[in-house]
């Protein structure tokens, strides 16, 4: 079997971590960088922490990023590195703080817009400024991941960009950084996590350094994301989903998402389902669907999980989908014959041809009729 | 609990890989190489073979590495590099070609001797060539490090020198390259692999990144070393070999190794036995000794492998060692009590800190006198 593994991404773990940002930014020899982070993080104070861990080495904050980014965020941010000549990012935050902060870490270098490039095809400059990356949730794992997703309301289009130069020089994964995230969001975003562990073990790209560490992902989420939801200040289980995020981040980042993926994007662009929620509606279907159609993957991961089957690996999600308050089917929407049709247009995603069983227009219809 | 990853070595593993070779001088915009190899590889039309991968980008060869290589012969390397203005290098060889291309494509770019740095402490300059790895053997996953071991006769030392500049650019792993290792090399080096994975997931710096693909590696190792001894010709025994040294020079460059390793160098200093076939010599005492002293990850770790206990591990080490031909004791040396006493002092290694219960003379004493 032939493949290829490459982490460029310096990772450091662990609760109260925050504190190396000082020597992380000397390492760099920073001395005028750019904080991008939220307003939220503004008001509750962190964005001061921050500044002060600096040492007066960040010398600009950009907080307007919203949670789907946009091309014209990511360009305000490009035009604050570029007029004030800025020698690193910082950012602070979910996945779409992380995604427009490195995606104007190499625009910020140029001449030109996010619009240049989203969706066009054209390639994407390799010169980057350094990014230093606090994720604040356990999710998309983006400080590990060299994928931007930004959104252009102009054209329509929510579309991921892809470059080596958007890889964060350093990961700082500070576990109490996400003590303070609210139970639904910790649910939404740990079954991002969960998803991401599963259809990296059984994407046909699957390699086997990625899916060792998708194991050890998978299991973490498995174990202990219903108690991060109920307690949120149970330090322990924040830390192990915090280790699930950034690992199942460079489990999935080389094998690439399938087919929960894939069905997730209209779920979110159509029914403004979260991305973690959205990924978690379909997925019990697949490991039933792909353990149906005769893919021993699904089986060997669920006995590595200690699962006795498929079956009972699906059955023990959908308990904690239940569990933690995720929606369990699209009754709710009423949707019309034209809305199905759309959802089951857009999740002809790319990622569905990761899953490793074929799937069908008629398999999505029938899927998505199932959960009306 | 706090801990760091990085891994920065591009890895291009599979059978009949070392054809990327074109492709990836391409990338390092290559045009004036240096291929380090040994006499071995030029006389079996190895060196051949590469040269014309290399499209005529490589202009110079070195083939003069000796099994343990010697300042004099990185310092020969490095007036190569220095004199012809090379641009990259290639190593194809066991660890130590690779080891002494490495530390040659630092000091290619200095007016520096090797001998300025090893055991001297001085700063290794960070400058460096890039370095295309291709390892022939299933060992030292010196491909993968940041580490390089040379010796220097006229002051008496083997030392490793440190460096993140040491780290391949790409390592290009051909599981084919190793199908003509002869049999007792097969087994030195593949203890040499199962030792890195077991005492990576034991040693005091474990973190879980390297861990899981500890476990993975250790797996790979005990259910494929007997064959690949007993079957050279089969591929497939050849292609998990090649696969657990990879991914145990992963799990083992951060968290270092330990107890066995530390062993192991008095054992091929004083006594000439190879490095695996020394880290051999005391694994299976260190598995029952730390378990026996309350350690719980040997246990953890015999349980992940399968086994009941740590003991039923040990044994079953064992057992592959008497399978493969490996040395059991010392008693063939017979050893006076001042050779005893070199082989005790030279043990307490640095790496004999990172052993999880401490490791006393007395221990030493006691362990070295039951193999006599
Ligand atoms: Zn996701
Ligand atoms: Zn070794």
């Amino acid at each position: 079997m032939n493949w290829e593994y490459v982490q460029p991404v310096r990772i450091i773990f662990g609760n109260g971590q925050i504190k190396k940002l000082t020597s992380e930014i000397a390492k760099l020899n920073g001395s005028n960088g750019l904080l991008v982070t939220t307003a939220g993080f503004v008001r509750r104070g962190m964005a001061a922490r921050i500044l002060q861990l600096s040492g007066g080495t960040i010398k600009q904050v950009y907080s307007a990023v919203s949670p789907n980014p946009t091309v014209e965020e990511c360009d305000n941010c490009s035009s604050i590195l570029r007029d004030n000549q800025c020698d690193f990012v910082v950012a602070l935050g979910g996945g779409s703080v992380i995604d427009c902060a490195k995606a104007a870490a190499t625009f910020g270098l140029t001449s030109c817009a996010a619009t240049d490039f989203l969706g066009t095809g054209k390639a994407i400059p390799q010169q980057h400024l350094p990014i230093i990356a606090m994720p604040t949730t356990s999710g998309t794992a983006s400080e590990v991941t060299c994928v931007s997703v930004l959104s252009d309301h102009n054209r329509g289009i929510k579309s991921p960009m892809n470059s080596y130069g958007f890889y964060p020089t350093v990961a700082i994964v500070d576990p109490e950084l996400t003590l303070t995230v609210p139970p639904h969001l910790t649910a939404t975003t740990g079954f991002d996590v969960l998803c991401h562990a599963i259809e990296a073990y059984w994407s046909v790209n699957h390699q086997p350094v990625c899916s060792t560490l998708a194991v050890h992902a998978a299991h973490l989420a498995l174990t202990n994301l219903r108690q991060a939801y109920k307690h949120g200040d149970d330090l322990a289980a924040r830390e192990n989903m915090a280790e699930a995020s950034v690992t199942a981040g460079l489990a999935f980042t080389l094998p690439k998402t399938t087919s929960a993926h894939a069905c997730s994007y209209p779920l979110t662009n159509l029914l403004g389902i979260a991305h973690g929620e959205a990924c978690a509606m379909t997925i019990t279907h697949f490991i039933r669907f792909n353990a149906n159609h005769g893919c021993e993957r699904v089986v060997q991961l669920a006995h590595k999980l200690g699962y006795e089957d498929a079956e009972a690996l699906a059955n023990a999600i959908d308990g904690m989908r239940e569990d933690t308050g995720m929606l369990l089917d699209l009754k709710s929407f009423h949707l019309d014959n034209t809305q199905l049709e759309q959802l089951i247009q857009g999740s002809k995603h790319p990622n569905l041809r990761n899953n490793p069983v074929p799937v069908s227009e008629q398999d999505l219809r029938e899927m998505y009729e199932s959960m009306i």
